[in-house]
């Protein structure tokens, strides 16, 4: 094999055109089947290979600073960046991450997850080269997709004028996750179609310098123009046109579907009708919804998959579906501002991302109190990488001023929840989508959530009261059950259901026959909700126990690992309780 | 007066273009006479007074939508709208906020007052619109500014592609509250050379309809060229000249210090040499540093008077000042890339802005530890818009792992961490630059911050324990001696300098012979520094009292008010106190 030959990015300098097409043909095969067998992001990586190979041969890592985006395309570069045995063996596939990551390497500069960052971090690395008087090249490279997202264009506009060697290679594969959207992208259609030659051209009206690679998975072709372009003395956007899923023939026909796979993809059939859980019952809702409201629409930042809304459903709700492409700002902001002129709006968005609109959940949506719907998903402790972690939704979200952030513990609860949002126009809200198994009680709720923070006491008991945050309900009641067994403790279990304030009442009414208070909340403790239950309390003889995940960035430890840290078991917080008894 | 015919903006529709020209002079005058009375934003409404008379006489506000951005221009949009008594007497002036607000009037759409979001709002507005059949225009006025604005730009991006009437007025004065900065600012001064004839247009490359209008000053230049695109059918962008200040010759001779003065500037004379305040020592610090080390550089988001920078000072940093327009996304993820490789950024950022970018300080920065320097001014309990508030500082920052988030309470203390900050390569950090006078204890301060979370005792006593942080060190000085006179106690005095930890070796020492904790700190409660207090606690049998603000978005509410509200005063406190014992 020729891959044997290289363990640094210098050994590529060696390899004549002809090896390194071979050398492509290597590397392709082995992230195919080591994708397929851990599941990963497939049809990025494959699109940006040659590209990449080309970019290491002429480039001199990690003298020259390649900054990635998202890193969802960096597979290639930790190849050939001395870590290819996460790529040959089974037992070390899980080696690396599948994100760029210091720790790993010198030739990874960030620890990168979230997208549309490698502009402004390269124009960062790039300023600093200047004002330490250094002369290396500093290469951004950067999707199509990620190109929508506000940072990267903040970034964009920025590097214009840097007056120096800066250089951003924009791999356009025509996709983001799914279809791209904006006005953008129509430019860049326009710059295919005629070999990067049309007068209008988005990078030059910004001051770029600007260069064309139609072939960007033609290795000789990259080489060549990026030999010209090496060293340059100013910002230049190179335009590299590559194939998403390259060299994959099921990937090239289902880009989206083999963007990110699961393990065992390949050889498997389509899968079989999924069993409902609280992502289908909500495409059912809003899709019933949609039909008997031409007001309502459903939108989300380029994510379609999380959500399940394949092709077929985004054909069913047409014009009532709106993907914004990467631009969680523009989201909120928008469906904000749609709920004020009267429509019903629902943005669905992972909690990992909503991390990017702060600023317009607290001033374009809150502080005007409009009536969108936000639906996060996926607010858990899990073993996900530290750049996807999905902890940190309740502390950003629920000391913003206005905000209604309900929790629902099953499918019934979730959907009457759901339709309040929808119908009310009172509030801003955001339901925090159980990510948890579907549960069901069979019995329609009824409940008028309207009236605000009222928790809900699903067990009357004495002594202990556990408060079992959406997720964690189901804890709640294990821990109720244990209680009982070790302890003979027959304990209050409560279903907050809203994460944003405090029912006073009932906390009132506790003080007369409990004495230990029980928070569990699915998410990080500083800044969340337990804290405010401490804090109600403080000046009582009530005691508080908080449970939730530290104010870490995790990555990738398992999560009986995690649980055990923060004390998250029946076992473990009865422990706790048996001190303070 | 010709204004005494104007209730409203059918008025205008009967005047002449003559007549028009005259009220603009009216309005000239009153906005001059008002703004310099009352202190406010100058500059940018004197520049767009014309035009916003051509759009109300060309359009039918509220049927047709006006969406503001900032809202900083929107005085003569309020005395057309039926609010001109705030501009004509004395006593009225202080009647209407200087932001659009749907509660004053139904020609205002959105409360606003950060930037960037016109256009993304308008979007959702036209977009309602179609998905309800309706008819009107949708106009988003937005000044060339804040179009550098991740928010901004996400928006055109996704406008472009509306397919139905949607207009975009760029109000171009050439500044930001300073100049401008990044490559889209040479493309709009291309557009003005050529009078929008020039090929490369960022607009058009975006696929916007566009139109030029060379004096947007002009009553009747404007109305011909709006009449022309009323009612279109599908996006444009009408590049609208103005200047900014005009017809206020000290304002256009000054744009910057007009851009938003302060109360009889006019009339004055140049101010008096400045007393010492945690602006100037940043200055002077930044100043002696950045000469001593050509790899410091400061950054800032298109507002330098807020932290003194002003053109002596720019001059004096030369390449180590870095405005990167406003763009807190890019300017957070830039400095944690320029620390990344080895320059000592310092990003100067108003509490109220950084909220703009969680996701980057989350992600570009804490996730990677660079040792990047915030400096965060102004956070603290304030009277201001609601738009403007600066408690949610805390509880943005201080639930993100990673980062360090100091608290000084003088200008020792705050000389020592900013050197500490900008010198160590552990940690990325952030200073809550005091929002109170300048206070100094005339001896160095010699602490090590790199042991962290470490708060400093001031005074030992016993019972009551008060942690004062930052600005509210001196309220806990005050409540310390307010305890001794009324209940003779001898509370101990803590400083805890971190925001972003527990000292829990101290807190467990307090147990020993302290009943109360009360925290104070300058800003909002929920999700903030008190609470982890509180949860500390929350197990053992002291009592914890936490004060700050209330989680609300309070609007102009006097100071006095709110700290009663919040019973923030050593009286209200005490009686909190008192009822524990």
């Amino acid at each position: 094999m020729i891959l044997d030959k290289i363990n640094s990015p210098i050994d590529l300098k060696k390899l004549n055109i002809e090896e390194l097409n071979l050398l492509s043909d290597e590397m392709r095969e082995l992230i195919v089947k080591k994708v397929d067998f851990t599941g990963g992001h497939l049809a990025p990586n494959l699109g940006i290979l040659e590209a990449t190979i080309a970019m290491h041969y002429v480039f001199n890592s990690p003298k020259d600073k390649f900054i990635f985006d998202v890193s969802h395309q960096c597979y290639p570069h930790k190849i050939l960046t001395g870590r290819k045995e996460g790529f040959l063996k089974t037992e070390d596939y899980l080696k690396y991450t599948g994100y760029t990551a210091p720790e790993e390497s010198e030739h990874d500069l960030f620890k990168v997850g979230h997208t549309s960052t490698s502009i402004s971090l390269a124009c960062g690395v790039a300023k600093a080269r200047d004002l330490k008087n250094e002369n290396y090249n500093v290469i951004a490279l950067i999707g199509d997709g990620s190109l929508s997202g506000g940072e990267a264009l903040e970034g964009l506009n920025f590097g214009a004028k840097l007056n120096s060697n800066f250089i951003i290679i924009l791999n356009d594969n025509q996709m983001s996750i799914a279809q791209n959207y904006g006005g953008l992208y129509d430019n860049l259609k326009l710059l295919r179609d005629t070999k990067g030659k049309a007068e209008n051209n988005f990078f030059k009206a910004l001051g770029y310098d600007y260069c064309f690679i139609e072939n960007g998975n033609n290795i000789k072709e990259t080489i060549e123009k990026l030999e010209q372009i090496k060293d340059i003395n100013h910002p230049i956007v190179v335009h590299l046109c590559t194939e998403k899923g390259h060299g994959l023939i099921q990937a090239t026909q289902n880009k989206e579907k083999f963007h990110w796979i699961m393990p065992n993809t390949l050889n498997n059939q389509e899968p079989l009708a999924l069993k409902e859980d609280y992502s289908s019952i909500t495409v059912d809702y809003l899709l019933k919804k949609a039909k008997q409201d031409p007001t309502l629409a459903v939108i989300n930042a380029a994510t379609p998959g999380v959500f399940g809304f394949n092709s077929q459903v985004r054909e069913k709700l047409a014009n009532q579906y709106i993907d914004v492409a990467i631009a969680e700002e523009h989201a909120t902001a928008m469906a904000s501002a749609m709920a004020k002129n009267g429509a019903k709006p629902v943005f669905c968005v992972m909690s990992s991302f909503i991390q990017r609109a702060y600023d317009q959940l607290s001033q374009d949506l809150c502080l005007n109190s409009n009536p969108a719907t936000i639906l996060v998903y996926w607010g858990a402790i899990t073993s996900a990488d530290a750049t996807h972690l999905t902890t940190f939704d309740i502390p950003l979200m629920s000391n913003i001023p206005n905000l209604v952030y309900l929790a629902p513990t099953n499918k019934e609860e979730y959907l009457r929840m759901l339709d309040w949002a929808v119908e009310q126009k009172e509030y801003s809200t955001a339901i925090r989508v159980p990510s948890v198994e579907l549960k069901s009680t069979g019995v329609e709720d009824t409940t008028d959530y309207s009236i605000l923070n009222k928790y809900k006491v699903t067990k009357e008991g004495e002594k202990v009261a556990i408060l079992g945050l959406g997720n964690f309900y189901y804890l709640a009641l294990e821990l109720g059950d244990y209680l009982k067994e070790k302890l003979n403790i027959d304990a209050t279990i409560i279903n907050p259901r809203f994460i944003t304030g405090v029912d006073n009442e009932l906390m009132e009414n506790l003080k007369k026959n409990h004495d230990i208070v029980v928070t569990l909340e699915d998410g990080e403790l500083d800044g969340g909700f337990g804290e405010k239950i401490a804090r109600y309390f403080g000046s009582s003889n009530m005691k508080v126990l908080n449970y939730g995940s530290f104010k870490e960035f995790s990555d990738r430890e398992p999560i009986d690992k995690l649980y055990t840290k923060y004390r998250l078991t029946k076992e473990l917080i009865t422990e706790d309780i048996e001190k303070l008894l």
